[in-house]
């Protein structure tokens, strides 16, 4: 098996690639001052430090400014929804991690490390975590399958006084938000008048709700393995529940057809396929983002013929939904701003300021920036700060 | 306050110099592989890396050469026994522990973390690293307090299928032991002659008492704040009864003063002082270890009076006995030849190895080598390995 990563053949990965870079693992860790005369190791080490110790003993608030630990971001998984892999378990989740670390320095500045953890234990999970507090600064969640992973994410937020954010949930949703922001601009669509399906209530879906919910959506209408839910739907679990009370105002009954037929814009993130016959049944000008990865609910050439702005998570088609425009910035911003907590005010700024970047030089096939782009992590690290100070 | 790090006044190093040293701590991860394209990341993270975690999933031997895991020590401590600073918890503790893991980074070619805990229950801790089993490859415990340490480690060995090795312990007794094999070469003794005193029987003394035990020493007299351990005491830790037992085959009862009298050689690994007067009474040749920091129990210009050979833990005077001899080459060894365990043989062959590279230019100033010689830890994890495949 190989991977194509662009329209053009020529930059197919093989699989001996893929697997080479991972041999030893994706991270090294190194110190940040020269340990080779035994000066430097009676400052790094002993006796030196032992007076940086002293000072934090008695000091506690000198932890946050002579540790690494208040700009560290531990990658927590425990390997129970690994991309489209599912439970594979901690250990085989480890190279998602890594990688996820590699990306917080590559493009947050901020020191990462995984800890994957063997248990599926929430109440072990949480105390874990909390037993290993002054060792970070910041959790980023990752790949906990649903809904145990709210129930994760709000039991972390509570016990712990630091940013806390499950980023299948979170990041995904910022980034929904951004792109959704501009492709209603190229459609010419007002977020109050807009009905939006999300298809898959499970981590993303239910963060995508949320945030669109904050941001001024009209309706959002989400769409599960049962059909649109709704409030006289009796199989729902807690969650679901919740947000059946606060979406789906006009009271919709059925599955994707019905959510779908005069629906503004639609956003797949479960596997199920979309139809054409249904997509045709959109209002005009519709949006339609399908991210599930590797394969769209619809491929963007099918899309296009009924909607006036697509997008996918890949990275061969144009307007990728990627987190990685999100995250990094999140918590950097976090951090940055000495903030305890990441609010639903600095996840809306997060994806405002990721869609100005590419206010510019909006179309159809340009609403997000490029992941790539080495302005947006700062962007968005700056706006997230702020929304922080304001609401302090 | 300022510390000198040599006789020579010229090289002091300055509060501020220390501090300023730690602001952001002292480590940094990054990306073993460069992120700069969509093809790198397609390789690193998303789609690539799913390969690599499917592949884990259905081979777990994978894990430990597809991420980096293996290579991977943890420094775990819960700041119990933070140098001479005693129990001033997780969160001062973690310069400490972050210059520890960049020493195993620099010396030992190994990716090193710090992981401080905030509890000092035995149970948790030794359930939180068995919950963190799967994110690395070995455990260097550091700082924690006596006798809780020798429940801590024997109980993490038994839980964890990695090396685990308490640094403060056996670290420190390989050095000791280095250094004695070729302190009674220049001496003039053998082992299976002499008797040696050790003052203090916590962390450090019980394992050096061990380790020379196993290296043939004829006996060994561990020297306690209530006085010489020996079977009759009644005021003794399981740990300290373990070691009457196994020590003093003279039955001498008394004091410093009495077990010193015709002793061959002290080991100091507590804070109480040496006094002249029973220095006096060791035999001819004596060896004398002043381990304390950083005040040794006696400063070499007056220990030279009484012996042959006198060495410290100060980088400012000859003979440093520091444990960065030992614990680089001891880890790397025991996970290049994926042992399980690090076994009393890989200790001794340890502590052979780091003798063997100063013998060539022994001397009463050069019985071990400088921590900064860049052949140590190569040497030493050679011959670790090599003790951990013959024993398989």
């Amino acid at each position: 098996m190989s991977i194509d990563t662009s329209v053009n053949a020529a930059v197919t990965i093989t699989d001996a690639e893929i697997f080479d870079a991972h041999i030893g693992g994706k991270l090294v860790v190194s110190s940040t001052m020269a340990l080779d005369t035994k000066r430097d190791l009676s400052i790094a080490y002993t006796p030196g430090v032992a007076q940086v110790s002293r000072a934090i003993a008695s000091d506690p608030s000198m932890h946050a400014t002579h540790t690494w630990a208040s700009r560290l971001v531990v990658v927590v998984s425990d390997g129970t929804a690994v991309l489209g892999l599912g439970n594979i378990g901690a250990a085989a989740s480890l190279p998602v991690m890594e990688g996820k670390s590699a990306l917080f320095s590559q493009f947050g500045g901020l020191n990462s490390i995984p800890l994957v953890l063997d248990t599926t234990n929430v109440d072990e999970i949480v105390e874990t975590l909390v037993r290993l507090r002054p060792s970070f600064g910041a959790v980023n969640l990752e790949d906990v399958s649903a809904p145990r992973c709210f129930e994760l994410e709000e039991r972390l937020i509570e016990a712990l006084d630091c940013p806390v954010m499950h980023d299948d949930q979170h990041g995904t949703a910022v980034v929904v938000l951004a792109a959704l922001t501009n492709a209603a601009k190229v459609a010419g669509k007002d977020f109050a008048d807009m009905r939006v399906v999300i298809s898959g209530a499970g981590a993303a879906g239910i963060a995508i709700a949320e945030i669109l919910g904050n941001a001024g959506i009209g309706d959002v209408v989400l769409v599960d393995s049962q059909g649109i839910i709704h409030r006289d739907r009796d199989d729902l679990n807690s969650i679901k529940a919740r947000y059946a009370a606060k979406t789906n105002k006009g009271g919709i009954i059925g599955g994707i057809r019905e959510a779908l037929d005069g629906a503004d814009a639609v956003v797949g993130v479960s596997s199920s396929k979309f139809v054409e016959a249904d997509l045709e049944a959109m209002n005009e000008n519709a949006i339609i983002f399908a991210l599930s990865n590797p394969d769209p609910e619809v491929m963007p050439e099918v899309a296009r013929k009924y909607a006036a702005v697509v997008a996918t998570g890949r990275s061969d088609f144009p307007n990728q939904i990627n987190n990685v425009l999100a995250f990094p910035g999140i918590f950097r911003g976090a951090l940055d701003s000495g903030a305890r907590r990441i609010t639903p005010e600095m996840k809306v700024a997060a994806a405002l300021a990721i869609a100005a970047l590419a206010e510019d030089n909006l179309s159809a096939d340009y609403i997000v920036p490029s992941p790539l782009d080495p302005r947006v992590a700062d962007v968005v690290a700056a706006a997230v700060a702020k929304a922080a100070a304001t609401a302090k």
